[in-house]
């Protein structure tokens, strides 16, 4: 299908029933379609928008278009869980149905407020002539998941600012209320996160630009959060256009965190000391990342798994994108841990003990027959090793994900997807590499969940996601190595549906 | 929403995608909501349909009218399951696409048959004088999950039947391919099975009726099913307009069934000998209940919890009804016995032990404080007992799904829903009762979800399944004596969703 704009922005009550029916069947039924992650029940999902605990539920909606693999007429589509791991869609929540949102309800944030969530989000228009305009909208969701916009926008967009402001993450901090937007400065062009403040959700006072380095952010910050972090602050962010010379990157645009050791809010100061700005990811795909605060003392984490102007396989598919595993988030030493929540354990069917085989210790090694597309394998690599992973491959591994690895002097870890099916995306490059200490031993979590792998490594310090489309058929992991001898130990787990 | 011919009968392209996801966010965010067994994702459903293992999975589809809680323009919507416990919606399968099916695809069933599923159902079309013409068609569906429907009807509605002619079950015997439907007798206006035999699925032979009882079986028989239990033909089915004193039912329209010695299908014989036509389930709301004979040997059945011609009270929400669990059959004295299948098992959350609380002897005891809405309770009262079990009890009991039983002389189970919330059906009494053998223990196995109750009695020697709809808020479960002192012990487990 050729996306126009008349299609794009055409109002859901224009597009017909059957169409819709057959394609939420098509993205059912697709062989690359996740079966325990978040994804659209058709078209397009991008950002996760609202993720809170409220009313005993963990809640995350998603941007949806139904209707296509394209960037359309946006709305939330809502999920709830109960322990961060099973999810049950509860459909459309948000849609854009006012003046103030007529052509999308774009993302935003929720917070707990008495016995109500109170959502905030841009409401996307453009006018006759196309000019964006974005209204930092809210509504009241209650404990029957009814939702009620409130008539005005909240915050009236600065004159310091363009017209990309958007993406407002509202929480609690003291005594007050803030929300922080991302915004294009007016005067340099430069990415900016925008800080207001409030008593009472009705009057904002602006705090200007938030302070948190001295480089310049590209031309525009996407979906910033401000989360503590053991009791740190912690900065996710996606600046857009951001110079590799400032922090290097592959991805056509990345998803950036930055701890603090102090924030004094109502100064808009953001103190970074000796830390610097990190991929949150060192994957492929990761975008648009949500976190939040939960009653339960824990940070937690979740993904967009796809990236803005990048097209994917199933696009032939009609549905597009998915979100990543919930990652509960801690420090170390200044940097980000990311770790799956504890839930993620029970979708594991019995374990497979991995090992070498003494007997047949071969260049190559097969640890898994037939995988299958949905498993999680623990490996752990000795230190001075030097070989390759290879998941999802085929008979003779002419075709597999590769993860190509040396735990000695040069320590790193190379995720190639160039020979892992279907390409896409090759313009930034069919390989992410990660420097690693030398003469550590590698320890490996990886999930795999037909076209996704999640790679925690090293018990979370970093994490490598990414989409890959591998052929219908049988698949094996293997290890091939790179020296006479490989010594590893593991376990694998068949992973049940959510 | 006022049901007219018009809006039932309104082709899918002509229903707009907005109302399809408002109706499928009201369907998921309903309190009544089924969390493990098959619901629609939108509007009505009715008859399970193909029930079968292809393709190294157990496949069932539903009867769908998605645009509400009407019967109007019905497809096949299409699930999936590795353990007849958690199924995956694929979505819309066969739709009423061509002149054959131009208002329905029907019901109907599948069989495996080289490496695909052979579909077979009835095409629903009315003409200009909204005459009602059946066609008896056939598709077959590929391991992609793609269908392609024969351009021909297969079977030519016989001269003897009137347009009362459906349902057609296909199946495997000796030789032969055999297709059982119901019908009506032209001459008489009584209801019928219909027998056909094929050798290639191209070319069948009518073999008239089947001879399986003397006693006329109402104005029309519905899905009929002829499947082999512990090595005896049971034919299993739904005769409209049965005379009461014929055997004794008490919902609208009863799901029969009948155990035979033998059957002679070229002859269309069935042997019923000794054995006489039961009642498949003693409750309030079972019916079209479809059953095949799997691969690994056992027989299946799952069955339609609604039936024709009753509102149900999530009707307001405009959806209803849910499909039954899928229940393995045998056979023991002549009787059919239902149970749960293995894989439910792996529903459960830890147990908690019920037994009578010594110190605390009243004639009224909780066994749960807090139920929940969705959990299994096994429990087992001893002989010569008088009581009641108290399902979804509010605090005072005043309202409650009642369980009435004596395990004394008059041995009785009775089940009524006239406290328990919303009524509806009531024209058709707001109880059932079960005679039970005097002087024996009575095993319950007793499973919850929201508003359906599956009541399987003494091993499964009979089902009692039931819609209800109690009000909102927390829920007891509690035991009321009507005598000293009440004996029992159980089993009570939460249920997770599927």
């Amino acid at each position: 299908m050729e996306w126009t704009r008349e299609s794009r922005y055409r109002p859901y009550a224009q597009w017909d029933a059957k169409t819709l029916l057959e394609l939420q069947a098509k993205a059912a039924k697709s062989p690359y379609q996740l079966k325990y992650h978040i994804r659209p029940s058709s078209g397009l999902l991008n950002d996760p928008n609202g993720f809170s605990y409220f009313n005993g539920k963990w809640h995350v909606f998603y941007q949806s278009f139904p209707f296509g693999a394209a960037h359309g007429l946006k709305s939330w589509m809502h999920l709830i869980s109960e322990d961060l791991v099973h999810w049950q869609e509860l459909g459309l929540a948000l849609t854009p149905d006012t003046p103030l949102d007529s052509h999308g309800a774009y993302s935003g944030s929720a917070l707990p407020i008495g016995d109500k969530l109170f959502l905030m989000y841009t409401g996307n228009v453009r006018d006759k002539d196309w000019i964006r305009h974005p209204y930092q909208l809210g509504a009241w969701m209650d404990k029957n998941d009814q939702i009620e916009k409130l008539p005005e926008p909240l915050i009236t967009q600065p004159e310091h600012t363009t017209d990309h402001f958007r993406d407002p993450q509202v929480f609690q901090h003291n005594d007050h209320y803030y929300v922080i937007l991302g915004a294009q400065d007016k005067a340099t062009k430069t990415g900016k996160i925008s800080l207001f403040r409030s008593k009472d959700l009705k009057e904002f006072t602006d705090l200007g630009y938030l302070d948190f380095t001295q480089a310049e952010m590209g031309y525009m910050i996407e979906c910033p959060n401000l989360i503590f972090v053991d009791e740190k602050p912690v900065l996710i962010f996606c600046p857009q256009g951001l110079a590799k010379e400032t922090v290097a990157y592959d991805n056509i645009y990345p998803n950036m965190y930055l701890v603090g050791s102090d924030v004094v809010l109502d100064e808009a100061r953001f103190v970074a000391g000796e830390n610097t700005i990190q991929n949150l990811d060192d994957g492929f795909d990761v975008y648009a990342t949500q976190a939040f605060n939960a009653p339960d003392g824990k940070a937690y984490a979740i993904s967009w798994v796809g990236l803005p102007d990048i097209s994917y396989p199933t696009d032939q598919e009609e549905w597009a994108n998915c979100l990543s595993q919930v990652k509960e988030l801690s420090l170390k030493d200044g940097k980000l841990i990311q770790r799956p929540v504890k839930a993620m354990a029970d979708l594991r069917e019995a374990g497979q003990l991995i090992s070498p085989d003494p007997k047949n210790n071969l260049a190559k090694q097969q640890l898994v027959a037939e995988s299958g597309e949905q498993y999680e394998l623990k490996l752990t690599l000795d230190p001075d090793q030097k070989g390759t992973l290879h998941l999802a491959g085929n008979a003779d591994l002419s075709q597999s994900l590769d993860l190509e690895f040396s735990t000695g002097a040069d320590a790193h870890l190379t995720v190639s997807r160039a020979n892992a099916g279907a390409q896409f995306a090759t313009e930034f490059k069919t390989t992410r590499t990660l420097e690693l200490l030398a003469d550590q031993k590698l320890e490996l979590d990886i999930f795999v969940d037909h076209s996704l792998c999640e790679i925690f490594v090293n018990g979370g310090e970093h994490v490598m996601t990414l989409r890959f489309f591998a052929d219908v058929g049988p698949k094996q992991i293997a290890l091939t190595a790179a020296q006479a001898k490989l010594n590893y130990r593991g376990t694998f787990w068949k992973l049940k549906n959510i």
